[in-house]
């Protein structure tokens, strides 16, 4: 079962920078990863020497194969510094790979560009637990982001020429120019028209055939300006187009229209991407992404405007998941990476199901869920898996015992800032004070039917005592095992207890996967089941969430599953409470749904979609050698 | 010398639609063109199976190696349908390659992919003459463009952002913040800071040694909003960006401006990778883009903004051409695609240069310059061949009976609408009228020292006594040889004979290469070199455009060669005056600088650098097919 081409790191003490570890080992050939996972030649795209796409017809061909253990990362309530989720998922697979024979793909999010440059440094793992080359891993990698913006931003050129062009046209003009006469003289529908034609209740089959009151209904979208929820993206933390006015040029005659940009892995198309299952599947819920509203309050989709086709075309080679490796040579899937709060923040069900067949049984697929488990797994349970019909076995915590002494009510820490005395010298009562948010982390997790194991990511200045209240506290609290890791530190064999706890917990799990909630009750029945998991007492609405709820629900989209867009810095909707608060009423702000990758998303308090630069961002140290080509300053 | 791998094609008649005859062909292996060029694959990189990115050091390795001969091909003043340049590109190629035994290589720009969704359609030839994968060369290729628009924003968000934190923060909190401390706290400057400083004339290594004076030089850019020459870009038709008002969020504190988007081929990134010959000189060319000026007016670039490096990290790759394969298995390079007025139209240099030492001598590298030769080769031998050091033995001017019947007082020809009974029917004297606007071309292009090829593209409406009208007049007009050609028809079997001429053309070349104009005269003296080339009387300046001519005198950039913003579709300014307009003034509404990519682009009335969509965009044809996975409706 083991993966001939994996290594044993050689570390050093103290940790190097990870692009200094990252460049001292010479990635192979990917097609040598690809083997070893028995991906026939057939079945893969090489981009560069580094990197391939597995394509669908991978998963196609191993349709009768079992799938391996399933094993999803969350995490405990984290700091602004994060709490090392991915170098735990890569250090844990680099552990089962590397050391344990075990066949294992880690299945990781693409990060944005944006933050590559600005504050937060790229996002490949960390110390002696990285994918690699690290650099092509937070640049382009195989253009999947590129891909998304490119459609998102197709989809709103045509919304404002759309509405343009249907200000200054005639019913019958507007038609003409949309069924235009051929050589002949014969008019006739695309394809992509039929689509609107069927929605519409029209079953004839020609232009010539209809109606003026059809064509009208047929041609005029009316789409009410103000009720446009698509916005243009960006890959760039590009603060000055929050919000914008467009349309101020002389020839687009006035139609001015506020509006702005996201960062592009908010966009719903990438929301679309990670929740797909088939190219099929795709081409339908890109073709039902719903733009705005007609002034009558019909909902206008991609479709509707002709264009659904067109960004499944652009989005073709993006469904593929992009195959790398670890330091030790293990193989990562990396793919899609939804926005964490606006979104579910999983990566794509399509890379899951390819590696749960490569691997197969008695193999692991470890994936990534965003945050901690109030936003992370609960979206990884309630919507993916649920989209994906997959089970996993076990879900891991990953937990520090810095962030349990902010929770224990140690001082704030912030980004940039050199961090309190308290978190770097001994004091066992404030870790102990903290471990009320992991073991809320733990029971909710639980809930789900899945083992869970706590892993405490150890830090240099973390003594015995500490990292042994933790452990304690998390067998009391109910986990399956608790360990503690230094995969940071030592690649692959500081998890290897970590890695022999992840396998016990798959191979003893009795219970069915249980859902928080059912699909078929009303959104706010289950807002409220969510919000009750987080520990508040009740949910309050505004007015304008009120009337949002009621419009969803009466144009049929009150199946889908909610995600919820909330802080990650508290169970509640207030940052500054840690722990595990009780008590609070959830305030819902607004409504909003992203309809074609399949859910609706109440706004908790206000979510930045769009970061900005520092006064010195990332991008002061990042050059390249023009001699070696080699990437410098990258972090 | 002849390549293996090259085949013949079966043609049936009428030619069926483009994507048909690119979809009946299954394309070679890219590795096995790469094979017969002798490109070793360690000099290349595969992007999926028919695409590849041949690396510079294809070329350091081939150092010795003497070139083959160069061929540019321009065109005569085109109609709004375009006269088939890259179609004849193609059809040569596959001539000279699966048809006369000739190693060669057709370079050509990569196509921006909003007119793929908008008008236009695609770009990659026409008929049985074109560029396959069809749809992989019109859609995100190697993602070379993405590249561009990520750098060209990323720069963008830049420039915004530093004005927003240099108004808010004094000078030494500016410089503490640019400067940061350290663990050990101490402060250091990042490498890119030098640039900065060497600039300023300081030349002192640490922070701690700066005067308060120094201080405020160095950190305070001082950026003036008005001077922002430097646009977003997108590679999408979206109008309503033209013009913008960004920075109206709350927290960008009512810093509003306006400023707009450009389409992403307009980018003077773009013009850089076209110009650019080596990693170092990207660097370099990057860092001196300027994006405005500081309010006592010196040029801020972008290594000022700290930005340069970061630049070059994210067109590493884009700096490597594309290999792919026309139908009938011949190499071709693809490599950037910069606009053809705001820019000089040409496709790379390194692109061309690889290809030289692959075909070795004796082989072809034929090349397309953007719309006439006014517009195209002027700006190949003055911009492009001045910094590359290359020269061409011939020049194709390509020509059509239509177009020559234009330029002969036929009725206007517009895109969309039927053509005029005059252009389907026979008319000798029609054309021989428009003949001077071919012959303006012919003694243009031969003026450079190059022999010039006239290509008459045959269209199934032309006669005999119209072609031989074409083919006479160009033999009276100085043309080393006229061929008639069907490649669209017959692909390379069509193309044959002027395979033939071309390569008599190439050994008989006895001048130098003569420049319009030498570098080192004023900017109005180069720019009355070129007006006259056109046949202008004399040149007209506004106000601002001597602003501006003064500004970059000052500035030191008066050495540039000139790139003209002029309409394609005339020799003047005015694109209703066809043939060869002469005793015109040209006005020079304005004069910028693209001072990275190397050149000083005076604006001779209004170029759009945004397109839009119309009521039917060409996306409405567009589809996958599900099953299959192959587009549809690409044209």
């Amino acid at each position: 079962m083991t993966s001939p081409s994996t290594r044993k790191l050689h570390v050093v003490s103290p940790v190097p920078a990870d692009i200094d570890i990252a460049n001292s080992v010479e990635p192979l050939h990917i097609s040598q990863i690809a083997k070893d996972l028995n991906i026939d030649p057939l079945h893969y795209d090489l981009y560069g020497k580094y990197k391939a796409k597995v394509l669908l017809s991978a998963f196609d061909e191993l349709q009768g194969q079992e799938d391996g253990y399933y094993v999803v990362v969350g995490g405990i309530t984290p700091t602004p510094l994060g709490e090392g989720k991915s170098t735990t998922t890569v250090g844990l697979c680099q552990a089962l790979g590397a050391y344990l024979d075990k066949k294992v793909v880690t299945c990781l999010r693409q990060p944005s560009q944006g933050p590559t440059f600005g504050i937060k440094g790229g996002a490949a793992g960390g110390g002696y637990s990285q994918v690699i080359p690290m650099d092509e891993f937070n640049l382009h990698l195989t253009g999947d982001i590129h891909a998304i913006t490119a459609s998102n931003n197709l989809l709103a050129a045509a919304i404002d020429t759309r509405i343009f062009h249907e200000t200054s046209q005639s019913d019958k003009a507007l038609f003409n120019r949309l069924c235009p006469p051929n050589k002949e003289g014969k008019r006739s529908f695309s394809d992509i028209m039929f689509r609107r034609l069927t929605k519409l209740g029209i079953s004839k089959t020609s232009p010539e055939e209809l109606t003026p009151e059809e064509i009208k209904k047929f041609a005029r979208l009316d789409i009410d300006p103000a009720s446009i929820t698509w916005r243009r993206v960006m890959d760039v933390n590009d603060r000055f187009l929050r919000k914008i006015t467009i349309g101020q040029g002389p020839e687009e005659k006035g139609m001015t229209r506020e509006t702005g940009f996201d960062i592009s892995v908010a966009s719903e198309i990438m929301a679309v991407l990670a929740l797909t299952t088939s190219l099929g599947d795709m081409r339908e819920r890109l073709g039902k992404m719903v733009v705005g509203n007609s002034k009558a309050g019909d909902p206008i989709t991609a479709d509707d405007l002709g264009v659904g086709g067109a960004l499944t075309v652009l989005m073709k080679d993006a469904i593929n998941p992009t195959l790398m490796q670890t330091l030790e040579g293990t193989p990562v899937l990396v793919h899609a990476g939804p926005f964490a709060n606006i979104a579910h923040g999983n990566s794509s069900i399509v890379a899951d199901k390819i590696a749960l067949k490569l691997v197969g049984p008695g193999g692991f697929v470890v994936t990534e869920a965003g945050f901690g488990s109030d936003i992370g797994t609960e979206k990884f349970m309630n919507i993916k898996c649920r989209y994906s019909g997959l089970k996993p076995q076990c879900a891991i915590v990953v937990a520090t015992v810095r962030a349990l002494k902010m929770h224990g009510g140690g001082p704030d820490v912030v980004a940039g800032r050199p961090l309190d005395r308290a978190y770097v010298s001994e004091n066992v009562a404030l870790v102990e004070a903290g471990c009320v948010n992991l073991a809320k982390h733990i029971s909710n997790t639980k809930a789900y039917g899945v083992n869970v194991v706590v892993a405490v990511n150890m830090f240099s200045t973390d003594t015995e005592a500490e990292l042994n209240a933790v452990r304690k506290f998390s067998m009391d609290a109910g986990a399956f095992d608790a360990v503690i890791c230094s995969h940071h530190a030592h690649g692959g064999k500081g998890a290897v207890d970590l890695g022999i706890a992840v396998e016990k917990a798959c191979q003893n799990i009795t219970q069915p996967l249980r859902f928080l909630y059912p699909l078929d009750i009303s959104i706010k029945d289950k807002i409220e089941a969510i919000a009750k998991s987080y520990g508040a007492s009740g949910v309050e609405y505004s007015d304008q969430a009120e009337k949002q709820i009621e419009m969803y629900t009466q144009q049929g989209f009150s199946n889908l599953p909610i995600c919820m867009s909330k802080t990650q810095y508290s169970f509640s909707h207030d940052a500054s409470k840690k722990g595990a608060p009780t008590g609070f009423v959830l305030p819902i702000r607004d409504v909003r749904g992203s309809i074609g990758a399949g859910f609706i998303y109440p706004l908790v308090g206000t979510m930045s979609t769009m970061p900005g630069l520092p006064t010195r961002p990332c991008f002061y140290e990042i050059d390249i050698d023009t001699v070696t080509g080699k990437v410098r300053g990258l972090s």
